[in-house]
């Protein structure tokens, strides 16, 4: 709409949208208010016009009721052009919105977190959550990268929302560099996005939880994380019978899948797929398996590792396939013939004892990090599991992933040993490892369980005029009370008692404090202990 | 890379890569190891092929060094395609990472901005980061959305990054209708996002807090949004020396506008116009006042009447305004000729009346706004400043910002009333007003000022084990501590107690508590107090 001549304005800004179906582009008259030019021959107008005008323009139409302009400027009679439908008052698919009552469990959960976190010394720290989609961008197809919320700014970067924060982590860590003091311990609760179809509870962004500790190569690391973890479960009334960890090693499978042909380079694409054993049918796992080169003999016994959950049991299938080795290798020591033979030999005895050194080495760690819990105190909670590898492309030792007993939920929380991060990332490898601990399915236990924590507003005082003159006074009274580290809620206008104590209850105030002109005069307030209903007046200075 | 063919990986998965230029599509031999099918007759080899693969697969290569696969899944010589460059270790231009020394400050920050809303009786709210585009899209030409992170999601919905919180909070508002019991009191402390040209200091994301508060009409609300803002100085150092509020309304300028005949549409688009006042040339300003429709005069008029700075001569100018308008009303009546004449009159008497009502209204809002700082305590703070009408579309009413008195700095924060806002999105209108407070400004305050805290980590204790197999029983101990809700950080490798004294002074450990073998076996450890360098012995159960 191109400016309206300020002639038509000069009665009332607001006729211009009644007189124009009559004055379009013709000056009704023309009068500058500074100069007083006198009335210039004007052209008549239709009179009933003006009258609707009038009537428009009666202060009764000037209330707070009227108001739909776009511009959310200023009352006055709705501009057609400029009404709007009602937006979508719900927060886009797959968010969410934290009214008061859902960020006082969040402020619960997140202070949980963070008091464990400081508990065992960890520093918190935090990543944009707008990274470069490079940082993600990993070939394993994971499902988080398949996910990623990307976009091109209006620099034309290519961007994403972060999926997760590890790779920011090790972002972080290669650009310090040197300047960092190892090993470090860090911690983060930041939100993550993943863009999935929405079935029942998955939601498109949750908050994560992450502990990471970097520089330390030695198992000790794995057990203090996950005895964190435990220390969060125990704080917030969550118990070993509820909660357990099924802990791997990435290593035995690694010589496990070397012994079938897995080339190193499918290894991580491999564990993606077995991470998704118990989510999709075993067959849709096996023709995934076998898609990326596994035959189905190696695909049958692949599977029969997985589903070995004791140590011992594992210690004797790695002795078994490096044995199958030794076979090979008596075999061919036998009938060699020349040097190629020879070297054939050799190399199937050098593989049989690296795959007993690699698979011991796991082993080893398994034992060491259940000889830790022990001592931490958290033996009950944890058991081995060959099938755990966790979804992520980067972990390469040991792998925990928190589930609950009852079997009902997605995993609680996951983590594991990532060794090789930094240099995927162009950095020098520092050991590394850490977890991630949702915000989402820890609820839905704590529901089942039926001790979701029950978090009302907490306001120690409410301040309340008795006259509206005394709404100055009643706001000193709250001044004083905060500058002594007391809440309060005053109430900012005049309403009646009968309000002021629903909305007392409400907040869970413990005092009502009112300022009434008697007592005011006496420099007094009226102060009531709302449990037990005993009333006082307290000199202003003896306010505490 | 098609998967290669099982039978080539059974020496060892490493020899594809080495193998590969003589063996393309060669079955090098074929045996199953579970089968034992003995010797095909077998293509040969060059041998020296064969011992650059045995060297390369001597154990020493196979350390920490090599790795750069993409997948970081596993050690092993470098796979040439998956070898990455070094990614740029930077977050995001304009955005910023938080190493644990930025986290602490943050926290600090946000730890004041929580605990000033609580003293007020304020109740925490958030919403998504990411938006319906629709929710900002507003027709006033605002700097902030021309400057939206927006995109379509894979879903094709148009969203943005936030680049404020109030629209989410006026969607949050409408969506909750009748089921919120008012007055709401809500503060957030969020991130926003704003794509706009770098500049010294400029970032494109920032932190910013809000309180608003929804259903009170009367300037109450707005005296005690200031009151928290001054409240929240004071916590942190800052006086009225340092900072101050220049406090105006809208409804004047509303009014003065109206009188210089511009229409109310443009009114938002206006007052976005003034806000840059101080931000760009004089010049420029005139020309976008112009380019809207304004005449010379006006813009004269307008920016003398935005150089008031007291209450006292804004009412003067106004009814000079009316005064203006009476005379015309005076004139018309004089030489009125019948019905329409008569109704010019009466429309400049109405008119001339609802200037002064509404202008009125506006130096009754702001008397009694500066009133209620002297019962508040915090009249030195705030000063009337007619050119401050804030850079967004949606304020009604009282209008403020914050500033820095050295005049070095942007507003350090900007509120107002905002009672049109709703039905701008198709809901009732609720009285409301709120503020945002950004996490940039404050900050080059303080260190300006010199007045930067300063934040060391801290964590109470370092627990240590003396020898290799006493990591358990550090363990034990710290966990021990960690129950009694002390602080711990545990070292969880063997190190000289160099480096450990090193690190405790690194942390601020108060304590250093050593596990050594003589006092383990009696059930004890020994504590020092590392400020006085006190050492004893103490019984496990007796660690407090």
């Amino acid at each position: 709409m191109p400016p309206i001549p300020s002639s038509l304005h000069v009665l009332h800004p607001r006729l211009s949208h009644y007189l124009k179906p009559n004055f379009v582009s013709l000056s009704y008259f023309s009068i500058s208010p500074r100069k007083f030019p006198l009335s210039r021959q004007l052209i008549p107008i239709n009179p009933r016009t003006l009258f609707s005008v009038a009537s428009a323009l009666s202060p009764t139409e000037n209330g707070s009721g009227g108001g739909g302009g776009r511009s959310g400027a200023l009352a006055g009679p709705p501009v057609l052009e400029n009404v709007m439908q009602k937006i979508d008052v719900n927060p886009p698919k797959g968010t969410r919105d934290f009214p008061p009552e859902e960020m006082r469990l969040r402020n619960w959960l997140f202070h949980n977190f963070r008091e464990v976190s400081q508990l065992f010394g960890f520093e918190e720290v935090d990543y944009p959550v707008l990274e470069s989609e490079a940082l993600f961008i990993r070939k394993a197809g994971e499902e988080i990268r398949d996910q990623l919320y990307c976009f091109d700014d209006r620099g034309n970067r290519r961007v994403a929302l972060r999926p997760e924060l590890t790779p920011s982590l090790a972002r972080l860590v290669i650009q310090k560099g040197k300047s960092l003091s190892l090993p470090l311990k860090w911690f983060a609760i930041g939100q993550c996005w993943r863009y999935e179809r929405m079935t029942r509870g998955r939601r498109r962004e949750h908050y994560q939880w992450n502990m990471d500790i970097i520089g330390v190569p030695e198992v000790t690391a794995e057990a203090e994380l996950i005895s964190s973890i435990v220390t969060f479960f125990k704080r917030i009334g969550i118990s070993a019978s509820d909660v357990g960890f099924k802990v791997n090693s990435r290593k035995v499978l690694q010589e496990i899948l070397r012994s079938y042909s897995i080339s190193e380079n499918l290894f991580a694409k491999v564990c993606v797929i077995i991470d998704k054993i118990e989510k999709i049918p075993v067959d849709e796992i096996k023709k995934e398996l076998k898609s990326v080169g596994m035959s189905q003999e190696a695909v049958d016994e692949l599977l029969e590792v997985l589903s070995i959950k004791s140590l011992s049991k594992l210690e004797g299938r790695i002795q078994h396939v490096a044995g199958r080795l030794l076979v090979f290798s008596y075999f061919y020591a036998k009938h060699s013939q020349g040097i190629l033979w020879h070297m054939v030999t050799v190399e199937c005895l050098t593989r049989a004892t690296e795959i007993l050194g690699g698979s011991g080495e796991a082993v080893a760690d398994l034992k060491q990090l259940f000889s830790l819990a022990e001592k931490f105190g958290y033996s009950e909670w944890i058991q081995f599991d060959a099938s755990v590898v966790r979804g992520l492309a980067y972990y390469t030792g040991i792998v925990f992933e928190g589930f609950d007993r009852a079997g009902k939920l997605r995993a609680i929380c996951g983590g594991g040993r990532y060794d090789r991060l930094l240099s995927t990332f162009g950095g020098d490898d520092l050991p590394a490892c850490g977890f991630g601990f949702g915000d989402a399915v820890i609820i839905e236990l704590l529901k089942d369980k039926g001790i979701l924590p029950e978090l009302s507003p907490q306001v120690e005082n409410i301040v309340c005029a008795l006259d509206h003159d005394l709404q100055g006074a009643a706001a000193t009274v709250a001044i004083i009370l905060r500058e002594k580290g007391q809440t309060v809620d005053l109430v900012l206008e005049s309403k009646p008692l009968k309000w002021v104590f629903k909305r007392a209850v409400r907040i869970n105030a413990q005092r009502l404090i009112l300022v009434g002109n008697t007592e005011w005069k006496k420099g007094m307030v009226s102060v009531k202990i709302l449990a037990s209903g005993e009333q006082s007046e307290i000199k202003l200075d003896e306010l505490e």
